[in-house]
């Protein structure tokens, strides 16, 4: 199977939103008359984002909501992306299972594969995508990362930490009961971009990031873009673990052997989480919940915005704790 | 250094024409009224689309040069790119100069780079770059390969089928004096993306198509979208390459030893030209040499759109010539 018949293959559908899709030299979008266009870019590259073993249909997935997650932080409908994708050689059952994870994300959010490149080589995969933001009054809708405010409520999405349970699991690093790893699995495989909450969340959070490196990490590019700082209660962070929920519900019975820290460390650096962390203003707490139910999505305050520059960690019963957590940096 | 460093440092500039570049989850950029976006990626891998010791100011160019091509083969003015980078490690020097030529490139465009993501993984740069294309009484200017009519002229720009020369010289299938070398080493490494050409011909051009897999491939590609066939003059095609001309031009001396075939495959099916081949009306020839001369750069007229499907190849005494000659495809 040659490069032309594999698009046309495993790649190439007709599209609605779109002027032109795959096919000719250039793509053509027709933004609508009010609107912006966020744009962002991810590369998935094997060994670094995901084992070579993964489910070609969970891969599939993961790299379109890893972009998608980018539009849910700019609070950007989807539209479109494109695909590029290196590839060590074709192997048509891998490709159709990736299509087909690919595609059921892309349904599910309305956003159309409108171009792309394919290539030999090691597997590498590459999406642009394309989202709309309305401009009001001359004011872009755009949720921004430089918006946070002294005394703004900080607030994260969904759960954070079990995707790197599931990756620490799997590098043999801790020993996780079956149903835990599966759980922890799903959330590190098929993350869920949170594309409805940011929606809700235009003209009400302040700020917003999506959360991949690390919490920590991410609040820093957060509080740096503000010029603010920030407060977060550890405690809070660490409720937002689903296992450790899980491991809660089950009456304090040890079944993840994990010390404070540890799980600390998991909430607050773990990375491919892909939960939106935002702020808003502490008088519009009834608007957040509101929009959290209105887009199915829970979320969690966990501390609030200083005008003192810098990060401060309190513990359960308010003390300080030290931040000796680090992000994910592909090149630290 | 750390990946947040190295964006900051080579990667991180002010940007004019989008509402917001580098540094938040999206870019955001606003199209003005009246006019849609053209999109398209490409993905450059060592060692399939360069060597691992190419100089990384001539790949900086090159990368974003591929991506401008297709814009130019659209009829699309360049607006911004974004730019996905895998890097095996941080290398300052490398990195610096890649920038150079990228940026280089990008400033005499006038595209801006507006986002990207960065990874450590085995060398791969993906850029995504966007146009504009004017729509006027609601109908596109874009040039699309699927408009070729029964009767109209095939045009090549520029010279092809010398970075195919390089290569084989490179790869030591065949000898070329250093001069030659030289030349067609630039023709390789440092294509020139007709973006000029392409934004002279909306409105007249009936077709276009930018040669990156070879010429008769690309054509195919051109016939096919529009339902006709072809005619290719091989010797018109042949005058195309600039080693050839200049060979020419020494009187008929042998300095290089090629055969009539090996020509033929050069210009035909060598491919990596980055040159726009199009079709125009036979009526409107004046205007075609008046869009070649106003975007300074030279067209050729090597055959012409037939109603019949299929392609006929002619020699240089009007025989015909068995087409033996295959596009580049990265699985085939």
């Amino acid at each position: 199977m040659g490069e032309f018949d594999l698009i046309a293959r495993f790649f190439k559908r007709p599209v609605t939103l779109a002027a032109l899709g795959v096919g000719d030299d250039c793509a053509l979008l027709n933004p609508a008359p009010g609107t912006q266009l966020a744009i962002s870019s991810d590369m998935l590259v094997q060994g670094r984002h995901f084992f070579a073993d993964v489910d070609p249909r969970t891969l599939g997935h993961k790299s379109l909501a890893v972009n998608l997650s980018d539009l849910a932080a700019c609070g950007a409908k989807p539209l479109a992306f494109t695909l590029a994708l290196a590839l060590p050689e074709v192997n048509e059952p891998w490709l159709a299972a990736f299509a087909d994870g690919l595609f059921a994300l892309a349904d599910a959010h309305g956003c159309e594969l409108i171009g792309g490149d394919t290539t030999a080589g090691p597997l590498n995969i590459c999406i642009t995508v394309f989202g709309e933001v309305p401009v009001v009054h001359g004011q872009s809708q755009a949720l921004l990362r430089s918006g946070a405010q002294a005394g703004d409520d900080l607030y994260v999405s969904g759960t954070v930490g079990d995707a790197r349970l599931a990756l620490d699991a799997l590098l043999g690093k801790i020993e996780l009961p079956q149903e835990v790893l599966h759980k922890a699995r799903l959330r590190q495989e098929l993350p869920t971009p949170r594309v409805a909450l940011g929606l809700a969340l235009r003209g009400l959070a302040t700020s917003a990031i999506d959360v991949s490196d690390g919490l920590l990490g991410d609040l820093g590019h957060v509080l740096k873009a503000s010029g603010v700082g920030a407060t977060v209660r550890t405690d809070d962070a660490i409720s937002s673990i689903a296992a450790y929920s899980d491991y809660k519900r089950e009456g304090g019975q040890f079944l993840i052997n994990l010390s404070q820290n540890q799980w600390q460390a998991l909430a607050l650096a773990g990375g491919d989480d892909y939960e939106l962390l935002f702020t808003a203003p502490a008088y519009r707490r009834t608007e957040v919940e509101t929009a959290a139910l209105a887009s199915q999505t829970p979320v969690r305050r966990i501390g609030q915005i200083d005008a003192q520059t810098g990060l401060r960690l309190l513990g359960a019963q308010g003390e300080a704790v030290a931040n000796t957590f680090t992000s994910f940096d592909h090149f630290a």
